[in-house]
């Protein structure tokens, strides 16, 4: 994972042969490093025919997923791990370098209480195992926190690294994300200062998860603070144009937040380049 | 309502008589122009134990609240204008200027789908009913945005507005809060340039409801623009410190966003005063 | 003066005929409202040629400068009405609507003193001939505080102001720079909400000068407040790739700010003209 | 040089022995690690007294001064090499840790032309020749770059760092300045990213030179900047109150920039110590 890369969402919203192919066209056109799958149902995916489209173009990928509710790591553990192998399997099919997102938990996932130990027991658990099988097939998995509303479990940089650290496996990463760090962090940086050299990947997300650099993201700091630590991982355009309506309920998106994908490709993809480069990032 | 004032939750989790005298004490040691009291159950507040107080050290204040389930006013309107007319006897009795916050629904309320025409009418007829009601008693309405987490039908400064022109009625503000402008809006002023003359009251509230000053809200840019439209209405701080169990599903707070009230007061309430005064607001 | 233009500095160093064709091009090569011309010697200028260019192409245009030493208007008032009423001439003879800039003195003036009443007499009696030497034209006279080392008499927005109540003219308006502003003003938007209907005209130019967009420049704050006061007047890049070098002791720029026109036109342009969108001022 | 420190120009224009216990005392009410104490003449101090004041009060200190014209390094070399030889000894004298600031040239020097190798060359050999002075008097030396209009030569961190390599010393660090680098830096952060292990000291001044926290500089993205590259060196706040009349010219400051230095303590030092904590820096 390194150099700059989109989140598909915006050209599949379904990773069908057909989204896939979209998605990659637009990968080339916008000259991106790499790409991001999302991957709800890990055998939905046909990755022989991922992997060709990939290859042949030399395009790197990053599946994601957040867990289905009958597999939320804190509670039904054992669902989870097979869910999980499934999803590793499936991204290293694919020849993806990583499985990465809210991987320890559900989006929307809320007991209306603070995390237990219980909870963080269940998961280290589960991610020890998801570790060994993803080492195993030689891809790293990456931790993501998600705001307050979307999972109370891990919701800050500083919570990713702890939970590696319990998991104490090598292969863990802390993957941020802008939109998320503009509610939970205290200021734009912290979360990549908490996290540091555990970071490997971020979606630049702007605040209202619309076209970057049109919201309220701090993206002088946050591209001063990447560079300040030497990041050297994948940086990920992220924004919601077309919303799969299993994910609206746990994203909370109910009105158009960018005008369209041309606007998200022509005013956010270069604000963010251009940002990137005026702190040598890129 | 004008000057600074803070919402009282940091003093008193329930609106009890002690509570009422700790809140009124902690703003009088605080030289706050007014207080917010929060309203979830209209009859368990003694209205004329908290006037004589309010009266006795001339203090101003505000009623505010979420509308509980069982009176959701997009699907329940006819529970939801009782329970309103309850709230505004209450507010005027206490005697407060205006009863405010999401008193369009409820904190929490989702569908996990875009709000409809139908939705709209409802809160329009209920609003239409509570505007005679808050008219004949001598108080004020304010409708108060939140994020797409909390609710899914007012959002924006800009969808605030629009309620107000569709209820049509010249006694209800737009009520704004940083914390969900941080989140919803396109720039940290936007919810502001679209409220303008409507705006009356804004909640000062950190981006992770923490001690304001030390997040990521960009404070420079909200003053500016308060001062630019010549806002002349309330500024309330508001910081959760106490988070009352009925609140939290809906809030979302799963770990403590602020060291302590003495932090929030010793560092937060002067950020947010000299802020203030370098815009020439106070 | 309204829309988007830009200083003409960066493709023509002097305003010669062929000068003044190329700037003309550039502009319309990038959809401009109006373009800025330098005027450091009314006499050089050709105002039939440059005004038969306007006109052909329909471009709005606004004459800047900056008193020479022998014509300081502080020192030197006669010298200075007669410097200005040829430049005044010349502005009219081009048809462009006004002559603004450094008009009250000279770019590097410096007594190495705070300023005096004598010095503000002298300023006021030159702006008072020049208004009425304008209005006999038909154009407007602007202001323009530039920070403290390049003139110690006007420096902030609210100094311009009141050189204007001094004045007692109707036909002088402020003009802001936000290079200036960002050196000397208490917030990127003191300036503007110390202007208010006063601002007609504003400098859009990053914090050193170069790339607008890639320096320290806060510019949500700046637009968020220009559509606040419910800006009108004429948004004017400005960018220093070429530095005539009369301007160099005065303007200081020793190393190149910017990478080349083509650097500050597909970046910054682009830009400014997403943050005015954004902010609803075009 | 750690922890934080305030420049002694507030209470004590010239540093007489009068001066030098006002600013000791004021130091030590505001709990302060470490003085700055300008030294524009050294044969001026009496560094016996400063000494004994200093270790009474166990406070730390460093001295600063820029060039007077007579001993320019750019152009009179060798008489650069007494001054600072003089600057050194009495730096030593008084048990301060290191002589930073303009020592490379003045405050005020400029040619009218970019920098010339010549130049460079002179300074180099006049830093080689105090690096060596320094070290065996056990001082370290600090090079702060200056805005364009103070100095021609050194304007930005990457310049700094520059000519430190030019010079090959290893007791030589850089010093900044948050004014100067929000004139002169790409993004607020970038000088820190420039010099990284190389910063020892670093300028707290605001935009425009007056009470910290209340003007254009984005304390957010150097405080984040500061901890993500590990800064450990001096925090050191600078306003300008009191003004020394030989330093008007250079500094350029024609009116109160600042209220009172009660404005200074009571809202600056705060400001910037709340925020030198949110990020972890102290």
């Amino acid at each position: 994972m390194k150099g700059f890369g989109a989140h598909t969402s915006m050209w599949a919203m379904v990773w069908t042969r057909e989204g896939a192919e979209n998605a990659v066209a637009a990968a080339l056109r916008h000259s991106l490093d790499f790409i991001e799958i999302a991957m709800p149902d890990p055998s939905a995916i046909d990755a022989a025919h991922t992997r060709a489209l990939l290859e042949k173009h030399r395009l790197a990928s990053v599946c994601s997923l957040g867990l289905p509710e009958r597999a939320w790591a804190s509670v039904r553990p054992e669902t989870a791990m097979e869910f999980l192998d499934a999803a590793i399997d499936k991204t290293a099919d694919i020849g993806a370098q990583a499985l990465s997102g809210v991987i320890f938990g559900g989006i929307g996932e809320r007991t209306g209480l603070p995390p237990t130990e219980a909870e963080y027991d269940n998961i280290t658990r589960v991610l020890q195992h998801a570790s060994r099988r993803a080492k195993a097939r030689g891809i790293l998995l990456g931790i993501e926190p998600v705001n307050r509303y979307e999972n109370h479990l891990i919701n800050t940089g500083w919570q990713a690294v702890r939970m590696i650290e319990r998991v104490g496996a090598d292969n863990i990463f802390v993957h941020l994300d802008t939109y998320h760090m503009n509610i939970e962090e205290k200021g734009a940086a912290n979360g990549i200062l908490a996290a540091r050299e555990h970071l490997k990947y971020i979606h630049l997300s702007e605040s209202d998860r619309g076209t970057p650099g049109y919201g309220t993201c701090d993206w002088d700091e946050i591209f001063a603070a990447l560079a300040a630590i030497r990041f050297v991982g994948g940086l990920a355009m992220e924004s919601f144009i077309n919303m799969p309506p299993e994910f609206a309920y746990g994203l909370a998106v109910w009105r158009p937040v960018a005008e369209s994908e041309e606007e998200v490709m022509s005013k956010g993809l270069p604000f963010l380049r251009n940002k990137a480069q005026q702190y040598g990032l890129i």
